[in-house]
């Protein structure tokens, strides 16, 4: 039986630590689901004694009644020379009802007298107290031993007192944590069997990417005999990020033969890995290890050849096993399976052979060149398999708009749009102000249709999101529009991509105000519904 | 004495493997120097064989008169059953004129019979012909193992005989690649150790980052006995990249004690990273290990606090070793620690008890409660503190803007803006188009402006991204802009925020506009310049 590594995911805390990253309550809510359906055993939500929102979403995330997670909120030992039972940061983890408390303390002498500013023997005491004050009141307690690494190598005895004091007063984990990222993978390796002699409680890493290694420093802990492994979706998080969860779990599971998640599951990690990128809205490299689109992605001619004639010639893994895919020139029949799979829920006989699948998948190749992604636009792609079936019927077309943005020093600008539609071969024409001119537009389309479609009056704009496509022409570059719409029973999202970002959103806003037209028809998948892969070829 | 490493870069030839690289001759010409003045040992050129833009390099080169480097272009063994005097591909390499060949050949017996499709015998052969060939005509020749991780976990005993021909051929280096980029630290640290046991050229690592463990790699092999890492400026190069010789660099160095480069020549690795990024037009990430520009980026409060007290407490180096500089975000989860340090940095005296600094606090509080985030928008900040302290005069002032975006049906759409400023007193209006509303105003603003500055013709906008902030009022929400502006020296993001995305696209846009027209008085991060800090503790 394979070795189990517990994964620990702080995407939702110290994700929210690298720069640029800056997630809601409802952002937070999509990831956790995400993880729980990955598999992650741990999701720390966030810091309740730090900040409000982050106590929001420790209430919330109890409707989202996880599978298979543990939900984990996140503390500092006490402060010194109080009482534990006193300490609102401690408190506050109660509060918000979890299972799992993280708390961190320091194990460098170093940091003691600097930063906390107390005894050595105080700083014992505060780590005894605040463990021993979560334990008595039920919960499962882990025990994070900041800058453990810097600790040991300055005073190895002070620091293996700190984590024995976490021992004794019953911490369920301890995790060493390379907090400014600085070790070596052979130091995390002799100091992580040095712990392992010196305590029996499961060891954890919690390792940053400072050097580059922060997927390294990982391994060599689990190796060396560390059983859980903190880290991020993409490695956000402060300064260079945390160790990628979507390399270490590849590594530890499909390398080295431990057990993380299913292989179900980690067939579904590039899928995660793109999700959690959308929703914070940062690049995702293309050569990201995995899971970029560029990582099973052959250039080179004689590479080229070799991969037709047998894949594993130039490539490590089989792109499948992590959801991945492998591009060639001619990219190899881009995303079938999710179309086969959303074909099929469709009721649709999707077959390679016939021609509205083949038109489909060279539409589909077409769009993705370019800068079209469905991944995170189910509902655009549901509509181009039902117009390529001719499932869907035309309710309604633009002929034409006009926005108008008009601003005057410190007045208030003043944002028009005319919208010309057909709707049922009627003529169809009116206009709207707006916030922007998005908006703007959204309010004349709808103003057009709600006198024909009166459900159209249940459904809004959840999230609006902009992405440059082509760093090189700035703001004359092609722009990725991804909105969210809702009405009281789905959530769906669709996408555009133009030169100009108002037609982007022109596209992106029809295909909402279609896809609601579909009514019950529609399969959008549910947020935390599992979604089943079909057609992984391994090799 | 400290050990000496040698750097072998191939960022003008593996790297341009990468997916979106593509380099001119002219490009590569400015890049060599960059590697040369960084102290790199040998400059990989390309691939005489393989295209003519890579002859031309060649020839070109010489005009440099590199100081330090060694030129070297790249090839393979000859083709099977044929004489190494008739292979064009390694004529082609000593009518170049480089001092030193790289050529690869198969140590894989399955690449033997699958890929080249020859005897295990004749590959032997085209090993020992080619590297005689080469070094018979006088060159020094690195021989790249291809796939020698794979191949010897494979078939040791055939991996290693192929490397001990080249070595009878009398090549100067064999160097052990990780072609895949599949192999782990522990394995390579094995292999190269065994390595040494049986041949006694020196060795060198060529390591591929798809398990995110190209720069672990090529440390554990010089921890092993290598002598030579092959890598690229910022990991650049196929699927995944190559190792980043940015991250192996001050590994090798700063943490290991091996010498590869000048104390000096480290000083300017931030320079060369962005330098090489910004000519290959390739976006530099944020989070990049040593030379991002979040790297020693700060956010978390209690971070940001023990950072004033003493830097190596969140700081496994002095940034400056490598170039680079310690930065302070400013956001909600921080406060006002991050503020005094920025106002530091600007040379002001940032004190909590004075007017001034206590209006902007407020102002900065507001702002932050209105939406706007300053974590991503240094510039913006830094011209927030400057107005607070009238350090800033009024350059130009907006009386008021138009824009027209007009569809009809299948045609492009047309998108329009006029402009009104106030420049020196002077009223100056103009009009522009552009591929959408930003991009017009962006325009028009320009247009405006750059005959009273002409710098601004230098300045271009970088990236562009949109965050909608409150998600339950849908596109009548607020929204955040955030431009990321360059004038190939620097690169400063600016930030805005409305609920109206072309005021808040227009605020962001005056910032950068702004910015730029402090010239040299900016504190953002020069590429190729070595800045002064101020307030900066050495540890």
């Amino acid at each position: 039986m394979a070795n189990i590594v517990k994964i620990f995911d702080t995407t939702l805390r110290d994700g929210t630590q690298g720069e640029g990253i800056s997630l809601s309550v409802e952002d937070k809510m999509k990831i956790a689901l995400k993880l729980d359906a990955l598999g992650v055993h741990y999701i720390e939500g966030g810091w309740p004694g730090s900040n409000n929102k982050d106590i929001e979403f420790f209430n919330r995330v109890k409707e989202l009644n996880l599978q298979h997670a543990k939900v984990t909120a996140f503390g500092s030992t006490r402060r010194k020379d109080t009482l534990p039972e006193q300490d609102a940061n401690l408190n506050r983890i109660l509060e918000v009802g979890v299972p799992v408390a993280t708390i961190f303390g320091k194990s460098w002498d170093f940091h003691v007298h600097k930063a906390i500013q107390t005894t050595l023997e105080e700083n014992l005491n505060m780590i005894y107290d605040s463990v021993r004050y979560l334990k008595s009141n039920g919960l499962e307690v882990i025990y994070d031993a900041e800058h453990f690494f810097d600790g040991y190598k300055n005073n190895a005895d002070y620091a293996l007192k700190t984590i024995k004091k976490a021992e004794e007063a019953g911490a369920d984990w301890i995790v060493l944590c390379d907090t400014n990222g600085g070790s070596l993978p052979h130091e995390v390796s002799e100091i992580v069997a040095a712990v392992k002699q010196a305590v029996s409680v499961p060891i954890g890493i919690h390792a940053h990417n400072d050097c580059e290694l922060g997927v390294a420093n990982s391994v060599a802990a689990v190796m060396a005999g560390a059983t859980q492994v903190q880290g991020t979706i993409n490695g956000f998080g402060e300064r260079c990020g945390n160790a990628n969860l979507c390399s270490v779990i590849p590594n530890l599971q499909l390398k080295l033969n431990y057990e993380c998640v299913s292989a179900e599951q980690l067939e579904t990690l590039t899928s995660v890995a793109r999700y959690v990128s959308e929703i914070a809205n940062m690049h995702l490299p293309v050569n990201q290890a995995f899971v970029g689109s560029a990582a099973f992605a052959h250039k080179g001619g004689i590479h080229v050849s070799a991969i037709l004639r047998n894949p594993s010639t130039y490539e490590h893994i089989a792109p499948e096993l992590v959801g991945n895919k492998q591009r060639v020139l001619v990219s190899e029949l881009a995303g079938q399976s999710n179309l086969v799979f959303k074909a099929q829920e469709l009721g649709l006989d999707f077959d390679n052979n016939n021609q509205q699948s083949r038109q489909l998948i060279e539409q589909i190749k077409e769009m993705e060149h370019q800068g079209y992604q469905f991944e995170g636009a189910d509902a655009t792609l549901e509509l181009l398999i039902r117009d390529a079936y001719g499932q869907q019927e035309e309710l309604f077309t633009l002929e034409s708009f006009k926005i108008l943005v008009a601003k005057h020093a410190n007045q208030a600008s003043v944002t028009e749009a005319i919208v010309k539609l057909n709707v049922n071969g009627q003529t169809v024409y009116n206009a709207a102000e707006g916030n922007g001119p998005v908006n703007a537009l959204d309010n004349a389309l709808r103003k057009c249709l709600v006198e024909y479609y009166p459900e159209l009056r249940n459904m809004h704009l959840n999230d609006y999101k902009v992405r440059v496509l082509d760093e090189k022409d700035n703001t004359a570059a092609k722009v990725r529009v991804l909105i969210e719409s809702t009405d009281f029973d789905t959530t769906w999202s669709t996408v555009g991509v133009s030169g100009n970002v108002i037609e982007a959103s022109c596209d992106a806003l029809i295909d909402s105000l279609r896809y609601a037209l579909l009514g019950k028809e529609r399969t959008t998948i549910q947020i935390g519904e599992q979604r089943e892969r079909v057609g992984v070829v391994n090799h």
